[in-house]
């Protein structure tokens, strides 16, 4: 993986990803592909909304169908007919997310499948195994998520714990694959700078900031993230997880960060949740079931050109499949425009009056932070 | 409407339909839309599969959302995106379906709806007004489907009241569409030749058969259809409704059938039955799993073209949409790539040799009246 920055407008940065399988402009948003398909969204249509790069879940795919088996088909991309870049998380996320299933210790995570029952265990080096039987093209090191809130010195211990994981990782990683370090250490800006430090004297190709997102009030988010932005290392790429509306974008973005992923643009869908360019639309509420106009009257997408929001309704009341494709088709290509959008305005160093017209849009104002 | 025959071969016709909205290649498969979408399929997927003509089910959209509120969209072309020719069904079946909840009486059907308890009527020429509504291509008038088994009065006095029926359909009919007669009068033949022509007296578009599949035995409907075949006016389209699997459609081919409809396809593929040209596959079984062969490798749909029985095995453990999506498509491939051999065989005069293909191909024996 190659990563070139061409042009920055503020902390925000306009780049390019470069990988065997193909290139990823940047800022980049990639859709969540949890079982080796994004859901109801069928490869030609993720194409369709300009989609460059997936995310897929290594839990989910280590559990069912299984990374030996997928290996066997030739990895994810040939399993799933997703032949452009790749990137796989750990695994550590989703069984930190099970509390109480999951047992942490300095040797991994163990925990049992909740398909089988089976007790599993992985360690940093089983999850570099598995996403090279995956075979991503960004492998993110195994980490533990710390909680919030947590004390200090909970934070502490978990941070240096995926530090320690982060060096085994990296020893472990043998693909041709981009590794990827996880900076954690909760809402303290001493232990996040430790961590950046730690996993920079390993040396990753790429930056994430894991623990964001998970409960802490937004301005404990923006704290964290406006502190870190001018520590990351300028050559690598910044990848914020897990994260989030088109506005949490915008502000990380903003602090300079270059890849995101999330599964609100396809969980929402499928709830009749829509984005549009003035914010939020609820296709089933009433005022939906007799209008003629399409989700967003700005939005170039297929939905938008040929379905009322009245159809939109009619297939959500009635439960149909093809409400949820539709609804998810939309949202994906909200999100893709968006961050097109985004890259655009940074080309021509007008990133601020992105921000502006964002905002105003939604007829709110734009946050002082964001001045 | 207008109807041609170019070529036959025996019984086995091939034609054309001529709509305003286009043109319809016979013998015709056509998908069921029941909520104004085939289910899993969007409107580009339906054309891929060569699709020339759907199904619409005049109960629900009358129920869900509403035929008026359809009308102010413009009709069911325009609120769906489907702007090929469209057929709708009276809703006469599927309220009859409904068993004790619905009552017949000369006037028309009572019942309740389903999703509100509402009390709803509707007389055959509320039918004609409600598909009228919808914008229909295709108009069926409002008939009484004779259950099965049934005996001989009862099926008399009930073909006898849908032909009083099919008159009033007839008169109150208004619009540009055809409109299709149904032939009734349960397992007697000489119920079904008076049902004909009752129905030939008035004068109708297009023929069809009702009241077969209703839970005969199959040599039951096979009489009942070799009867009807020869008495069928030639210069009409007829169509066979709800049916079939694919040996049902080839049989009543070869009986002289023009059109089917059937939710089969899309039913089983979302069960994960897939069909192929030699038999029936289950995607769910065992074997599946770890084969990287398509579902059929004769099959050049895109699913076949671009991923593995494992694959999809998986998707269906998973319960992801994206599997019902690619079996929906390759099922309703399947079924329109059927109407085109068996219409290229007619045109050629082999149909006679298709068939013996087809069973071959499954290991079976020609059916002995088929050959």
């Amino acid at each position: 993986m190659k990563f070139n920055v061409f042009s920055k407008s503020g902390y925000a940065r306009r780049g390019e990803l470069n990988f065997l399988k193909g290139k990823v402009q940047t800022p980049a948003f990639m859709p969540v592909g949890t079982n080796g398909t994004v859901k109801a969204l069928e490869v030609e249509n993720l194409l369709e909304t300009g989609s460059e790069i997936i995310l897929g879940n290594t839990y989910h795919l280590m559990l069912r169908p299984g990374d030996e088996l997928i290996k066997n088909f030739g990895g994810l991309h040939k399993f799933s007919n997703w032949d452009k870049p790749i990137l796989t998380d750990s695994g550590g996320f989703q069984v930190w997310s099970l509390g109480e299933l999951a047992k942490i210790t300095e040797e991994g995570v163990s925990f049992q499948s909740p398909y089988d029952g089976k007790k599993c265990f992985m360690s940093p080096e089983d999850s570099m195994r598995i996403q090279a039987n995956l075979g991503s093209d960004i492998v993110m090191v195994l980490d533990e998520c710390t909680p919030y809130p947590a004390e200090y010195e909970q934070a502490k211990t978990s941070m240096e714990l995926s530090l320690r994981w982060a060096k085994r990782s990296h020893a472990a990683h043998q693909s041709n694959s981009a590794l990827f370090g996880i900076v954690q250490g909760g809402m303290y800006e001493d232990l996040r700078a430790q961590s950046l430090e730690g996993l920079e004297k390993i040396g990753f190709d790429g930056i994430a900031i894991g623990g964001l997102s998970v409960g802490e009030p937004k301005e404990e988010k923006t704290r964290i993230l406006k502190y870190l932005a001018p520590c990351l290392p300028s050559e690598k790429p910044h990848y914020l997880m897990g994260v989030g509306k088109p506005e949490d974008i915008v502000e990380a973005v903003f602090h300079g960060i270059d890849m995101f992923d999330c599964v609100l643009p396809t969980r929402n869908a499928r709830n009749g949740q829509l984005f549009t360019s003035y914010g939020a639309l609820n296709i089933r509420n009433a005022p939906s079931k007799s209008s003629n106009e399409p989700i967003d009257s700005e939005c170039r997408c297929k939905v938008c050109k040929n379905y009322s929001q009245g159809y939109l309704n009619h297939l959500d009341k009635t439960n149909e499949m093809v409400g949820s494709i539709l609804n998810s088709f939309h949202n994906i290509y909200y999100y893709q425009n968006l961050m097109h959008e985004i890259r655009l305005s940074i080309e021509s160093d007008s990133f601020a009056k992105f921000i502006k017209d964002f905002y105003n849009k939604r007829h709110l104002e734009v946050p002082k932070h964001l001045i």
